[in-house]
């Protein structure tokens, strides 16, 4: 999986399918629609699976949507309800129980920024029932969050921060959200993945090496990423696989060049990809020129769907209020 | 001291010589000169003067220096020399020891973003030694930093958020950056104070409530603040005091007026002082229009100095190059 | 007026009104509620009359509003929606008349930054219409915008800016954003003046020069200003008025105090705040600690007001749907 | 050219010799070094040759450097004094002519973000001379910038914007500064391009349409552009450039299969790269993960280069103060 990283289960899963005809042991997928959003439910169930995918165990649901642009609000709110629908469904936790909400990633690089844009539009009130307890009514939970910074600015682990941050303030549940990469340009931007085994060490956008997950943290934690970018390494290995099908498709089967093509093998691939991304092989993104406005668009979309899972006695009319 | 609140334990110290025409028991005061740059070191020995100063124990070094404009990259880089040399006096810690560098406030209200961007231009190296130990002298002293955001922002207490931190990443020694708030205006941009005894609770530009100091975090805390504003209590309080003499100097002693005038009490300045400040009470603050520029020059000259002092092996040519 | 200075018409003639107990030749007030929002026309109609009021012939409508608070949407809408009002009066050109949306203001200053972050959030349509005309409707007024930035930081005067800008792109009307300075801390941030007589030159938060009005760039203007501050030395002023009004109450007519107090005059007056603001007299400005939250919701709401008035075609919920 | 768009000179001459085995009539050569930092000189001297290319007609001073790291500050300072030489040749005005610096592209897109965060470096003086001409002296040239911010978020044409600006101030020459594409990675973050011809529509980061030089402005116009991105479209092509060149090196000359190969077509590959990068062909740009430092550092590099080019009479210390 060198050259086509993923940070999404369900892009690992159907590359094993498609290489192995079959589904994995010890994976469930499960799809629904709602109208043209499509929400895929791969579950985990053995860690044995979970290696074999490089994801561990657990519950990766991901939502499919159109292209949002300016001009759609009807699909991001759409798309928002279906974020609160899976949340509450993870969550599952009273409404007295305090949340942090965690925004990964370093907000000095857009397609990056996703996590802090994010926090920056939660609705924040786990100080309010502290200091002013009667402007706050007893039905909202207690929400607190941060954008801890990357390693290059801070010089400490995100996970450490976090780490130190539950201890102090031991939440009940953590929300995160990073910027993913995917292997295929047609999910950047129009998938959002939550999970609920947390953040593994990965080849997103920024690198998080140290895991933030339940066991790690000791309370619950639900991951929501999006892609944001694809490696350029996938982009180059993808080439060369069509290159090399559509050769195929022309020559002769058993002829010495079919022979040829069938035979270049991984080893091969990988010094063409090198040669080509030299000298900077693995730290190139592939992201859309507009990905201000995109990332700023799906911000909304997640930090209101976040909102509303979180304050199941609010609707959105009460927490546009509070946030304005 | 309740209209003319200020962060500066040499105005506190001040306040208390002006009215009691003698210094406080349990404080030593001793003044240096570096060229135009004046260097006050206000030492708190007892609890009982802490008290009555309304600072706690510990040393308090005021730095004073001319104003400093677009035109003056000189007297930038003596403040700096000189915040360096209190700083390295303070720390006294070998170079393998790890520094935690913390910026207070709200980098969104331009008089409180001064620690904020301070950490931005902190040079970084905890990671570094960790990631690529070859790239990194052993000369050159682990550091770390963050800019934790304000209770408003994140739901959670500044302390909190540092006192996790500190118990994750155990650091030798901390330093905090905030902006304060002055009782006089021709100190407002024009003092640095350094201390080592913390920062309390108070009335600066943020209201940072738990205290950040070697007591609740366990290791050294070495606080670092600029007045950027001045309380509009205070220059109405200072307006009235200011009118009262000036009547007083023209009315005859002994006449009912002269008695008028002196006998005008806390009590109905303040009734005063609330009817002008109406309804905004105690959250108004006064900052000069240039607020942005001075803050970005002072938290070069701040940064410049707590850099020279955490990395005695390097000089100022090494860091800018590190930095750029 | 000296150390009162007001950007706002309907201050200058409260001023006018309690010092001559009569209302000024040539100005006509009218006054409307809708629910608890006031809504004041000063009519100003002579020369003579502005000259005295320091505000150039005009309509100057002030909406003065209760406090916007992090928790009341239902009154931000309902301020926009007298926003929306207003501006269609004064706007009255059709649909698809180009309307130019310049915010003015320094974006480091928080204070002085509400016209760049209400451009930010304005609909723009005029590079749509030309780009890609069948995704607009007809129905869409062409819309552009900018933030020309400050004198301090591109060393051109911000008229010359959008002088340039209007000869080019030719737009049928402009509306310029900015923040203003009060004479009266109850008004800051509590008050939109939206006027037909563009900005004058000023003592506002910024300094802006040459006149922006119908006469120098040639089409017509309408400026919206909210006081986000009031000068120092107007609160300096204000306590020196209301000791010498206490000291007066207390003293027995036709005494020597009574006398004295009564001939303080205003050269005295000037000493005294001299005294006090020294050495920054002028350049100091009162803002409240939170202004960051408030400015960011009296953006929305003026930036709302605004792109309906512009687009009588649209409804709130179309424009949403746009802007995000 | 489709695929492998680049906005540098010396690029495009490089590929018409490549498959060309020859110089083009009309294109002149030049190559000299400083130490590592090498510096050519292509100077297209014909229409025809300038349309072969793709580029108007004029000089363009390549500099090609080592990667600049945050550990190399010698190499900026060297790479910033072979800008300040070749601006210095191009501008050749007498210090009293006004300068104007234009900050092209998008602040919000970290890789576009280039000429906007190049302009808040500059030196501003052409106010100063208006406002206070006695605190600057008579050698120091008027300078003013701005950044006009892109189509999308004003919907005017940057191109209208400076026209409209460059009648009002009447400046003597114009600087641009705008992140372009190249078409080779290693160049990417490693090379200024800076030209007499001004900006071309391209497809560099941004989208330019309106010529932005010495016919449209009616002033000089000198370009300074730095490759932030290659265009995905690029990488695809090149990967599948390298993988026939491949199979080619292995398969027996004459056979079917080399035969097929050679035959490959321009067409046949836009088919392959459109499939690749399906949905969003041409609008997928790759860029490193750490482009945030980068462009800060190469900021900085470009203007302290034009900083002392466009002040003859200052040296960089000189202008180091005057920025603090």
């Amino acid at each position: 999986m060198n050259n086509v990283w993923t940070d999404l289960a369900i892009e690992a899963r159907d590359m094993y399918t498609k290489e192995n005809k079959r589904e994995l042991d010890g994976v469930i997928v499960d799809e629904e629609f709602e109208d043209d959003i499509k929400i895929t439910t791969v579950t985990i169930e053995s860690d044995e699976a979970g290696e074999e995918l490089g994801k561990p165990k657990g519950n990766y649901i991901t939502i499919d949507f159109p292209e949002i642009t300016h001009y759609d609000g009807e699909t991001m709110d759409k798309v928002s309800k279906v974020v609160d629908n899976v949340l509450v469904r993870l969550i599952d936790a009273p409404e007295e129980k305090t949340a942090l909400v965690v925004g990964l990633g370093n907000w000095n690089v857009t397609p990056d920024a996703l996590g802090p844009r994010v926090t920056e539009k939660i609705m924040v009130t786990r100080h309010l029932k502290q200091v002013m307890p009667d402007a706050i009514d007893d039905s909202v939970r207690p929400v607190c969050c941060i954008s801890p910074g990357v390693l290059g600015i801070t010089g400490i682990e995100t996970g450490e921060v976090i780490k130190g941050l539950v201890e102090r303030v031991k939440p009940d549940f953590v929300i995160c959200i990073d910027a993913l990469g995917s292997r295929k340009l047609e999910r950047v931007n129009r998938t959002i993945q939550i999970s609920d085994s947390g953040i593994s060490p990965g080849a997103g956008v920024g690198n998080h090496r140290m895991k933030i997950n339940e066991e790690s943290l000791g309370v619950k934690v639900i991951a929501i990423g999006v892609p944001t970018v694809v490696h350029a390494a996938t982009i180059a290995n993808d080439t060369i696989d069509l290159v090399i099908d559509e050769l195929s498709r022309q020559a002769k089967s058993g002829t010495e060049f079919y022979k040829m093509l069938s035979s270049m093998d991984r080893m091969e691939k990988n010094n063409l990809i090198r040669e080509i991304l030299n000298p900077s092989f693995g730290d190139l993104m592939v992201t859309p020129k507009e990905v201000d406005t995109v990332v700023e668009s799906l911000s909304k979309v997640i930090a209101n769907g976040i909102n509303m899972a979180i304050q199941p006695n609010l609707d959105m009319e009460d927490i546009n209020k509070f946030m304005n």
